[in-house]
């Protein structure tokens, strides 16, 4: 493992260049502006992989394509592992708030910054470093490797499904390795054992026909605002809890055994809260902090907007005002229930004229990983060796609809292991992924590779 | 009389050309970056004033400058009129639903189109017109005229008061003629007789120090939209009465004449709603759609916006969410107590971790203008021999903020006269004026000056 390790160390820098060339390409999925940025960064992925000998390719969607990359010199025998990671990144705005230029990455202080420093080409460009690596010192890989790179993860993977049953043969591996999660903290890695899923959904008040003048018109005529707000304003009671009707069918309580281990974690909520400005956790009052976060469902307003939004005032009834919501999922809750049931919830919140139009957003339900494969042991002895420590398996709040994807389409476990931190900013401005992240991430990988071509295929 | 009206009718051409030169200049005073543009439509009115033989200068101000222009050839006998108007328009968001370009105007169907056709730009002009025919056909003018153009009225005249005190000496005339309000229909005049004031404030609610990820922090993590829309879900009941403490202080009830007078106009509730889309009056459900208009205070939320506006969506709970208000007063409303209250009303519904930050805009008190002076009834006279009916004496649920300061600052009594409709989409897409109403109001406006000029200077 050493030659390995010391090829990792000795190279960083060329490793953290190729990075910034592909974080320099504005891949943000969201915006159909951004369309042919998404395609230049999936040729790049594409011909990067090729570089280092794999058999390189796009796979077309409806959407935007996958990045197939293999390498099968291990020789049938060899465990088969997928590796899925994103090529995209989140919309870079508010603009004015980045310190730097959000696709003109550079270093400070030992952190990389720049959108998708770390979610999810930081990991992804981690990843193919230690596979570099050991090719580079050995000539071959311990595994038999396959590289999935999707477009579209963050826009709801619209066309993930699609794209994992057009590539059913090339991704028959053993199964998936995950890297777009984060450490428990700077010193102690993690595998995530369970995920919330997601469900997204827009609504629309319209009211008036057009815009009008608040004086020729305020009072009599129906402001779309104040009836947004006024329903938005019945989605929780005193206590945190989501009054959307079935919302928490299904939801079961938290095991006794997870709450027991969450507990060894030593999660400090002062801490995690205190880190972005707040004291008091927000959520279900008869929850903990980690519970609320790791556990229970959430209902977010991530956008509302509706009227005048320049400067000074403008006194106009607005013809309609909007807000876009998900929904954090856990395992039990259906994700189509759940955007029926809020639209019922607005619905039956109407005054007269006032009329609801709703988008739909992807979704995915919430998960829990089998933590008893012997690929995960293994995994946990790497990842020990690595960093002196045994990993922390930890739930997470966030949704990978991926892992839904892999199990149903594919029928394919997965194990989420990433190097990123709480404090890496994704989604928001400034985002970074620390350098010794990336490059502990990096000899991590080259491990697990190791670790995970030592196992028998049966696994 | 006559020689005056034939040669409005004969010039109707060149005065369209005239006012389509001040409707191409983008004179929005409510953003900064059309600065300079306010300062040309500014220029453009000082030059046409002088080219009419008047004395025409700039005023300046902490803000954007007054026009001024004088012509008292009539003789310190002469009744001495103050016509105000203002230069200045409405933002003309948003662009996507405007037939024509807002700032380059056309006449579609017998309508001039743009931003300012109507308010106000297209009623300065209109009177100016009606100055150049006096002027063209007799030489002269019936009364002393003081104009006073405003450049800041759409941004709630920030330094009108200043303005006013500035100009006091020469703006001390018998009384002031405004024309920025609507006839009763399009064959019925109107004078505006009592109108509502205004009060204007915004509110950001500030949540976490940045922008987080709904996953890595939903749950425990305060959502600032989730707080600003359950405060402004307060906002009303379920009877449509305004919750803020105070608010109804000193509203008196309206007086039964006034009620009888306006019984007498035949008001169509459900013409009027139904022309914008609606059926139901949406304000206080013990007053009827009238006096929700005219005589009953509002709380209109004016735009709303916060976290993640764009195509698809982020999973974001961004650190702050704003609402712009303004109401709607009535006399007896005290604008500072309004706006106090209100941030009573949002300050003691904060959670833990929340914070406002409030900004005040301009304001100023309902208002009742004296309706038994002499040249109210000379105006009303000159108006019915113009269109052979009757002025109706009207209402207004809009604010004229000058009227107020008129009166304070230079003890002045305002007669309202203008010559919009109901239909003109003011302050919304595709603003118009009627070319027969720009006609008529010319019209009329010359009948007024003569008949103001009748008057003995004691008024």
């Amino acid at each position: 493992m050493e030659p390995v390790l010391s090829y990792i160390d000795a190279n960083l820098d060329s490793s953290l260049a190729r990075l910034f060339e592909l974080l320099r390409i504005p891949s943000i999925s969201a915006q159909p502006a951004h369309r042919q940025d998404c395609r230049r960064a999936a040729a790049w992925a594409r011909d990067a992989w090729a570089a280092l000998g794999f058999q390189a390719r796009l796979s077309e969607t409806a959407g935007l394509p996958g990045v197939i990359a293999t390498h099968h010199a291990a020789g049938p025998e060899a465990p088969h592992v997928l590796f899925y990671g994103h090529y995209d990144v989140q919309p870079a705005d508010p603009l004015d708030l980045w310190k730097s230029a959000p696709f003109e990455p550079e270093i400070r202080d030992g952190k990389i910054f720049g959108r998708g420093a770390v979610d999810d080409k930081g990991q992804v460009v981690s990843f193919m470093e230690a596979v570099r690596a050991h090719l580079a010192v050995n000539g071959t890989l311990p595994v038999r490797l396959t590289v999935l790179l999707e477009g579209e993860e963050e826009n709801g993977s619209p066309s993930l499904k699609e794209l994992l049953a057009n590539e059913r043969d090339t991704l028959a591996a053993d199964f998936v390795l995950v890297a777009d999660t984060n450490m428990w903290n700077p010193t102690t890695p993690a595998i995530t054992v369970s995920l919330r899923g997601l469900a997204a959904v827009e609504v629309t008040i319209h009211g008036p026909s057009r815009d009008l003048h608040s004086g020729l018109f305020g009072g009599p005529a129906l402001n779309p605002i104040r009836v947004l707000t006024k329903v938005l304003g019945d989605l929780f009671d005193d206590q945190g809890v989501i009054q959307i009707p079935g919302f928490y069918e299904g939801v079961a309580p938290v095991p006794e055994a997870l709450k027991e281990s969450w507990a060894g974690l030593g999660f400090d909520p002062d801490g995690f809260l205190g880190a972005v400005g707040l004291t008091h956790p927000a959520g279900e009052a008869a929850q903990t902090a980690l519970a609320q976060l790791w556990a229970r469902p959430t209902a977010e307003i991530n956008g509302i907007y509706g009227g005048y939004q320049g400067e000074g005032s403008k006194t106009v009834i607005p013809a309609q005002a909007t807000a876009k919501l998900t929904f954090r999922l856990v395992p039990g809750q259906d994700p189509t229930l759940v955007v029926a049931g809020f639209k019922e919830f607005v619905l039956s919140r109407l005054p007269a004229d006032a009329r609801a139009a709703f988008r739909e957003g992807g979704g995915a339900p919430g998960f829990a990983v089998d933590i008893f494969t012997p690929y995960m042991q293994a995994a946990q002895a790497a990842l020990a060796a690595e960093f002196g420590v045994a990993p922390a398996l930890v739930g997470s709040g966030a949704s990978i609809p991926v892992v839904e994807a892999f199990k149903t389409v594919l029928g394919l476990d997965t194990l989420l292991c990433g190097f990123g931190l709480d404090d890496d900013c994704i989604h928001s401005p400034n985002e970074k992924f620390d350098v010794a992240c990336f490059h502990r991430g990096t000899r991590a990988h080259a491990r697990l590779l190791a670790a995970f071509g030592a196992q028998n295929t049966a696994i």
